[in-house]
Parts: structure tokens; C-alpha cells; sequence
């Protein structure tokens, strides 16, 4: 099995790395990969690393950033950060990644907790997650070939303890396990159109 | 009571107008209005209706378009159409009409059944109201001045059966009656934070 891991050296990216690199081939793409670069904000740039790559049975997508401010202060620019790399960076893997897919496929985003239980200044990133999570849903229904799309929606790992953890006020850390397993069951399950939540 | 409805000629726009005509003065905007004409997908034509209307007490939006396609011909720019529509039009309404708006008041956007309930052909239409019913959650909770926030999630109009009847089969077709109520209680009642599903 060949996987495309988009985001690999990120946070979630390198937990889904460890869980799966003893159970498949993964290409890391990141955006500073020398040997798979991604701007996942450029359809160019998603063309062309798959261009690269070629066909897989399976693309993970861990990447997507968002600006974060508080609602009155949040410009429709600032916004703008959200909507391009969280939402359609990944919206757009799907579409154009579609094509490179294997019968019986899959397709993994990334979400996160802040669309289902809401901080102060993260109204943009929700929004961003809670347009995957919905599309996600309803493209399942769709998909050909037999391929499959989730995503999961990971709250605070428990190794960003220290980074996040005064914005994350009494959310309960997760460890890395669990949301490796929240991928795992992904990619070697066989249910599509699932919100995977590890909260 | 002031309120700016944007979207006023809109099948569910002139539900609401019915709803609310006698309790409020309300200011019909909408594409091709002589006197409050808007494109919700830029924002100079936004800020340019807002200096023109002056302060509000409720902003209710009932625009928003969006490119029907199966998600193996979707491609990202006509994924477009519904996100500088449906999902930043609404959301830009909301940055920038805040700050229009006087203490206390409210802003309910509508989102549709198809995010929760999906159709063939709608993953895009369902995406931007996915992203706008996780904004309106998120916001809620930082809003300014005593300021609410909501959605209306209507599913197909009674008035609407003969022309998308064929496309929403097996859906319950909703009355303008009960559609236009969930509006009402987002403008007069004191909720912030909720969808108002109208299935």
C-alpha cells in the first residue's frame, strides 16, 4: 500500500507517520520537503506533486494553518488564511487528488475539535473545519470507484500540552495513540463519510 | 426596529419579508434593487450598502449561490462559486456589518439541509454551509455588546416542490409558515449560537 501523507512533518502529521510506517509506503510531502514540496494553497503546486508521485491508495492530508482572532477584529483578509490552506487546500486535495486514487481508495482530513466545542478567536478556523467536515459528508456519497472519505477531527495532543494548553482551557489532552488510531481506522476500515472525533 | 435584509427577493427572502413586514422596518437589499443593491461577494459593494443604510438592530441574510456537480467533475473554481457566495458572502456580512450594528442586536444567516443531509451534486452548496453553521458557533461566544448570532437551516420550501421536488426526493417539503418563524425567533427571541433546523 502507497500513501500519501500531506503534512508530514507537522504535529498530527508525524503522529500518522509512526502509526503507519510499518504498514505502508508513505511519501512525506511537506511544504519544505526537498524531495515532495506541497503548498496546499496552490492547485499548481497539488498538480504537480502528484504529477510526481502518481497513482496511490491512500491520501492523508494533516496540513492547514488559520489566523486566529476574535471575531470584531477578524478581517475578511485575515480570514482568508483559513478558507485557502484548512478548507480548500484540502478541499482541493480531494478534488484533484481524486483522479490519482486507486479503485477502493481513501482520503483522510484533518479537522479539529474548535468547530464542535468553540474557543475566543477561532471562529475562522472552525469555520474552515466545519466546510470539510461537510463536505467530507456529503461527498462520501458520492465518491467513485469505491473511494472512500473521512475525516478526523483531533482535539489537543497531549505532546502540545505546554504549547496550547492555556489557550485550551479545560479540554482534556489526547494522546498520540488514539489519534493515530482515529487514522488507521481510516485508511484500513472500510466506512466512508465518517466524522472521527478524539475528544 | 431596523433591519437590513439582504437577499430580499429570494425565495426564502420574501418568506421573511412576509414574516417580519409588520413588526419592523426593513430594508429590502438584493442584487438587482434599485435602491439597496448588494453583490455579497464583494466587499466594497458590502461596506458601500452599510454606509448607506447607517446603524441597524438585526442583519438577516438570505443570498447565497452555489455550482451543483458530482464531486469527480467538480473543479475548484467552480467550487468558488459557493465559497465567495454562500459561505465568505454571509461571513464578510458578519465581519464588516458588526460593526454596524447597534448593541443588542442580531445577525441569523442561512445555511440548508443539505449539510446535514446530503444530495448527489451538492458537496460544494453543502461545504460553504457546513463552513458557516461552524462560524456562527464559534462567533457566538466572543460576539461584542450583547450582539447574537444564529442560522436558519431551512429544507426544501412547499413553494419550491415543483421546481426542485425531483432533485429532494424523499425530503419532507417545509411550509413558508414554520421557515419563516425560525427567522423570527432568531430576531426577537434571545438565543445566540443556534442552528434553526427547519427539516
Amino acid at each position: 500500500m502507497k500513501i500519501l501523507l500531506v503534512g508530514a512533518t507537522g504535529s498530527i502529521g508525524e503522529v500518522v507517520y509512526e502509526e503507519l510506517k510499518n504498514d505502508a509506503e508513505i511519501i512525506q510531502a511537506s511544504r519544505n520537503s526537498s524531495e515532495y514540496p506541497i503548498d496546499i494553497t496552490s492547485e499548481e503546486s497539488i498538480k504537480a506533486l502528484f504529477e510526481k508521485v502518481g497513482e496511490v491508495d491512500a491520501i492523508i492530508c494533516a496540513a492547514g494553518s488559520a489566523h486566529f482572532a476574535t471575531v470584531d477584529e477578524l478581517t475578511p483578509e485575515q480570514n482568508m488564511i483559513a478558507v485557502n490552506s484548512k478548507q480548500l487546500g484540502q478541499v482541493n486535495l480531494v478534488l484533484i487528488g481524486l483522479h490519482y486514487l486507486k479503485d477502493h481508495g481513501s482520503i483522510t482530513l484533518t479537522t479539529g475539535v474548535l468547530m464542535d466545542d468553540p474557543l475566543k478567536t477561532a471562529s475562522s478556523s472552525a469555520m474552515a473545519n466545519g466546510g470539510v467536515s461537510a463536505f467530507v459528508k456529503s461527498a462520501a456519497i458520492e465518491m467513485p470507484r469505491g473511494i472512500r472519505i473521512n475525516h478526523v477531527s483531533p482535539s489537543m495532543l497531549e505532546k502540545s500540552k505546554e504549547k496550547y494548553g492555556k489557550l485550551f482551557q479545560g479540554f482534556q489532552p489526547v494522546s498520540s495513540e488514539r489519534i493515530g488510531l482515529a487514522y488507521r481506522k481510516s485508511v484500513f476500515g472500510a466506512q466512508t463519510g465518517q466524522a472521527y472525533n478524539v475528544y
